[in-house]
């Protein structure tokens, strides 16, 4: 997770648009073009984007998935789509915040979709939208399911994915993406309650360091989705002609979605403070129970302990008839054990009205 | 109170649109059709929306009661009504925020009532209105009395309600719907100032889980009400012309009423803000009335008690002159306990000095 | 104060602009209204708003002061001036938030009158204006002298205010009341010092409730100020022609004055905030000062006495050489006193170096 | 300073505009009038307002300065200039928040002087200007130097003052106003370090109340500078033509400077927000650390005194061979005291693996 | 650091636009002019701004470096190319905030470059540029590698900064210097990490100087990156024709850095925030466990040794055979440890079942 605070970036100076692969070998993989009308899907594999005109011509809707970021196919973007240098550089710096830019030929859209890895933690993976008049070219980090479930739908007949235009398909991943947060949220929203008990029943180390985890991760989810919000509500907005009336209202829908997320959000990051509060005052109770016994077996014992040492003190009885006679008196023993088990007594009973006991 | 912090969702992918009911059968109840006009109320029982036109010819206002989410009379709605899949969605998919979408030919309004079931948990009831030029269409969960007095007020004869358009009627069901919040916030007000007598009576462990429970209801209500306000301000806005002028009005007053349920939340939100505060001080000042105790006793009787341990050694007195001859004074035992006395009374007005008694 | 805090609601459902009285009898009160001119003053007594046209002729300014909600003298505001049947609900239901409102017209204004009783709680008083153009009506809750000032004025030669229109005669009054929150903040600031004193002097319980009481006034007028400066403020830009261009300079000032009341409100407001923590350090400070005192005492103490424990130990000298030989030495029960005062003063100088005592 | 928090009010219903101004007597005081052009200064001592006209000729700017608020010299700032009866009740009412309010003709401008008097309180004085075309006039409440440098680089010959119009003399005094805020925040600075580091060595009662104290002069100086930068903000947009363009750029200057005032001031408030953290974390550091001191010598002594405890009984070792064998045997006592140097060498051992010592 | 938070500022009254250089003399220094269009650069030596316009002809882009702040130069920006003394003012006295500035015929552009100097203290520098038509100008504070990679790619063949006009440079100089941003902040990622661990292993002072000292390094960041992203926001929203068309989509691009800037200050400002409450929990619990140690050994032994202070009773056997019988008996002292022993146990189970032990 830490990993993703800070973005990459280059050394100062260094020329924008410049975009750095470490290690980057040109590896020629066959990128997938899934070209699709109202009646027709039909999947083919192409290995330069020079292709593209012959095999998705006028009237063809065209999706082009790319995975990975492999320089060539980049270089390409540019100078067969006339992508931006600046775009190319956002799509390799991931960690990006999600975003809408208007290029005029083409929508520019970034978006962070959120999963939790078989390990518990948070993975994060940056998807580019290029979004072209008929063809849209997706961009993912690595080879991942997040868009397996719309491509389903698109190469089966159902659905009114084909009849519409390529902006249809976009909201749809965007959707896909977005829907992505709702199982997180709900695996939070149990961990939420999982602590919330636990810092009820023990006040803890362990309750206490969940809670710390749990307030990072909600932190997390803060710093993405209010941007992401702010993305699906520009591309609502957006003045492009590239997103038709018809597809507007869906991403609407899209957009109350992402203001549902920010709101669970809120209410858990709420919750949660309020939990620390919790916690404190739990210790604090807990503490002062622990004095208030304390207290009172010392209060009790400590003037006791006093009186059994005045007889322990070894004065001269026979020096004068002041010197501890007690010690000679046949009912001396009895008479200070009942002593003191009248001041224990009284001092019971006086905690007791105070409400210490 | 904890199922609704998330909405239902799909798995992420599944097409928008689709309304999935989890155990729905065909019930097919026949659903009740108020038609009314300035001088006139009759009820119709209906099977199928294909009867509308029918039985609410142009002039005649007609409000239609669904109740449950029946597959096949939301399907209906569809074919007869033309509305969208995602109002169907947003229908069936309860835990929706308040909020006006203008579809041009109708307008949705999704409503949430909150009231106290008899348990004294929140109860929460999603409804839906779907506002047409002559029709309106009401959709809640399950069978509810919110709107009853709103019918009574449509069948007697008294009141505007007759006489004007169908939007006044939507109105008058969602300043019902508002309304509903009052009591519930009369009942918190009543908790508030019971968990404050509480706090400063004695400062336990259920006071503060109380007011840990008080502060999640108060949260929660906030949540709910600040999109209400922000609905029906929309609606008092909205350019529809379904909302007609003589209505706007009114619906400006129910907007001063979330204003002031909002306003009386945060009054309550500030309010118990304050009282955990007012408990740790509370916590705090008893714990520091307990260690001066027991610092007091423990301050009095160290001294002493190590003065009769002195005269509890067993120096061989015969030894020597020097060695205790304390032990072998006719007067030692007294003049020992009133140095020990004197000591005892010293201290005793020292700590009064200081207020520490 | 609790009273206000939920303005009175009708149940759910109930038809709006219903006016309840509970308990309202017709009480025939003959109205004082008071007809001015720039060289004249006149009161009337009328028994029906039937007479106002008569006695109030075009181009004589007219006041009329209604105190108490009488069902009879409201439904004649309805009948013979038009007034729209949620004004007089809001007239009726006291606890409403100061507003201003444009009836075209006429203008409805609420204004709340804070002042200190003589017991010293906080006394609400909701005042209702409606503005003609040649009529001003006043409804007040009961019989209360918050206007007498602006009425002698009224009454004496001397001033603007029978040269300028009925609007002017408004505004005199909202003045009017908008200065009755100084002296409430005055007394307000006297208590924040008062108890600031007390906090730093001897941070008691007493002072603790103090100011918890302080905070709820305070939130009390932050809730009731900022309402009446946003409608001041509405006021002073409001478009209708019933506010003319020469009153508008005095509403501003008005309105300066409510941006004063609530600059002092949030002042007095910071100044509590910090006192809490003021009070949590000096109650801490205290805690950490008896606990260095029982430590400091046991820490000297418990040594010493487990040194004249030793010498207590009946182990049977004459059994052999190493046992206690000490308590034989003549010079033995010296020595060990000036050890134990050689330990103590040492720990004495250790604390003092460490700044403990 | 307490004075200031609410401004001088009168009585709720008084006229506004009446400027009363207790025990204030007609002193005739010459006013100073300062006559100037591109290339002349004069100074003209003058007994009436009357005398204006003469003295400064249309094309030669004129700077009026009044010291006090003296009731006659107010009258005919009305008589006059027309002066507007509520912007003298402001000129007299002193602790206005700064404004600029445009009566078309003229332009009225209030603005704090703070500064720090020599006992080390801060000294607030409010300085009007009324700004006509050819005209300043200023008012203050007492004698001061506030204004001495702008007076003296008028006088000098250098400085563009001279060949601008009387706006320019309106910003450079404004300018020279806020600009006494700098050494205010310099010293508030020192004492931001001063508190920083005497919390650090020891965080006494002194050091907490010198806080607080800081807190209440940020508090002050917030509320001060707030208003300030608007006003200033607001003069730099004025549409009024009494605001050249050339002057404006200057106006946008002094704007930039409040804003780093209140840069200034916001920093300073949070950094002594994260010093009560401080603080208290400190104290609580102390207290863990005497609190362990504490346990740890309890610790040891407390099983040590038992054990003595137990050979100081008195059983009769006649009576069996089980009843205290030990007492009697030769190297009871050495072995005894063996026993317990390993008990309290262990303890020593253990608190120190557990770093509580 | 502490220099910066106040900028330095003249006494109070003094002239604005005054240039005050403290001992600053007369330097002739050369100024480096670089020269550059599409196919060439080259670097010449100026003496004085007035070989300006021969060097640099219509259609030839220069920029003109120059270091330090010598009046004579500074003067003749003035003289020869009309820049106001507002600007020059701004120049020398450092510490202001970024800002643009418009001066119709040239940009002001304040920028504010921070970095890590050796000791990992912030150094903060100043960088002024006046964007003309087809010159910059840029004024450092002192001499610093900050623009080194640019003036290269400039003097490199490759790159397209040749070949776009001069508001091209001012941008790729901006970048430069907001990137410094970036390794700062990584390295301010890698403390909060440090002391996040180090808090939940020993939270001891040192690492709470630390957290101290992180917190006001965050606080120093986000005031100098707000502005930042203001100045870069306000400059590619400029109305001025300086910024031409095909730059703006650039300027965009740093806006995009500053906002990520920003973001990830904020959230090591939340992180840290969460931190101190960890840090105070993290005491709270170590207290705790303190205390409930000090509680279990107290209890344990208190009514141990007053038992064993019971028989250690001087009382006399012979005078009664109510007097200590027990002493005489031959079982009494293994009954008596026996005895004890049990309470011990007994003690020591009720703890472990409260979960104290």
């Amino acid at each position: 997770m830490k990993r993703r605070v800070i973005k990459k970036f280059h050394p100062p100076g260094t020329s924008p648009g410049t975009v750095s692969l470490p290690g980057a070998v040109a590896v020629t993989v066959d990128l997938p073009l899934i070209c699709y009308g109202p009646d027709f899907v039909k999947e083919h594999r192409i290995r330069s984007l020079a292709e593209l005109g012959k095999l998705a011509p006028e009237g063809v809707q065209a999706w082009l998935r790319i995975v990975g970021h492999q320089p060539q196919v980049l270089g390409e973007l540019a100078t067969h789509l006339g992508v931006h240098p600046l775009v190319l550089e956002d799509v390799v710096n991931v960690g990006q915040r999600p975003k809408v830019e208007d290029y005029e030929s083409y929508l520019f859209v970034v978006v962070d979709v959120l999963r939790r890895s078989a390990n518990g933690e948070f993975e994060e993976e940056q998807i580019s939208l290029l979004l072209f008049d008929n063809l849209l070219v997706t961009i993912q980090e690595r080879e991942s399911d997040v868009f397996k479930l719309v491509d389903d739908r698109l190469r089966a007949e159902r659905g009114k994915m084909r009849k519409m235009a390529v902006d249809y398909l976009a909201y749809a991943l965007i959707d896909a993406a977005v829907d992505h947060y709702f199982p997180v949220l709900e695996r939070v929203g149990e961990r939420v309650e999982e602590i919330e008990d636990s810092l009820l029943d023990h006040a803890g180390r362990e309750a206490l360091e969940a809670l710390h985890g749990l307030k990072r991760d909600l932190l997390r989810l803060r710093k993405a989705t209010w941007p992401l919000r702010e993305m699906v509500g520009a591309l609502a907005r957006s003045e492009s002609a590239l997103v038709r009336e018809p597809t507007r209202v869906w991403v609407r829908d899209v957009y109350d979605h992402t203001v549902q997320i920010i709101d669970i959000v809120e209410t858990f990051r709420e919750m949660t403070a309020g939990m620390l509060d919790l916690y404190l005052s739990s210790v604090s109770n807990r503490m002062n129970e622990v004095m208030k016994l304390l207290t009172v077996i010392s209060t009790i014992f400590i003037p006791l302990t006093f009186i059994v040492g005045i007889y322990g003190m070894n004065f001269d009885t026979s020096a004068g008839p002041l010197n501890m006679p007690e010690l000679g008196w046949p009912w001396g023993y009895p008479a200070i054990m009942l002593l003191m088990a009248v001041i224990a007594g009284g001092m019971v009973v006086m905690f007791r009205r105070r409400h210490w006991l």
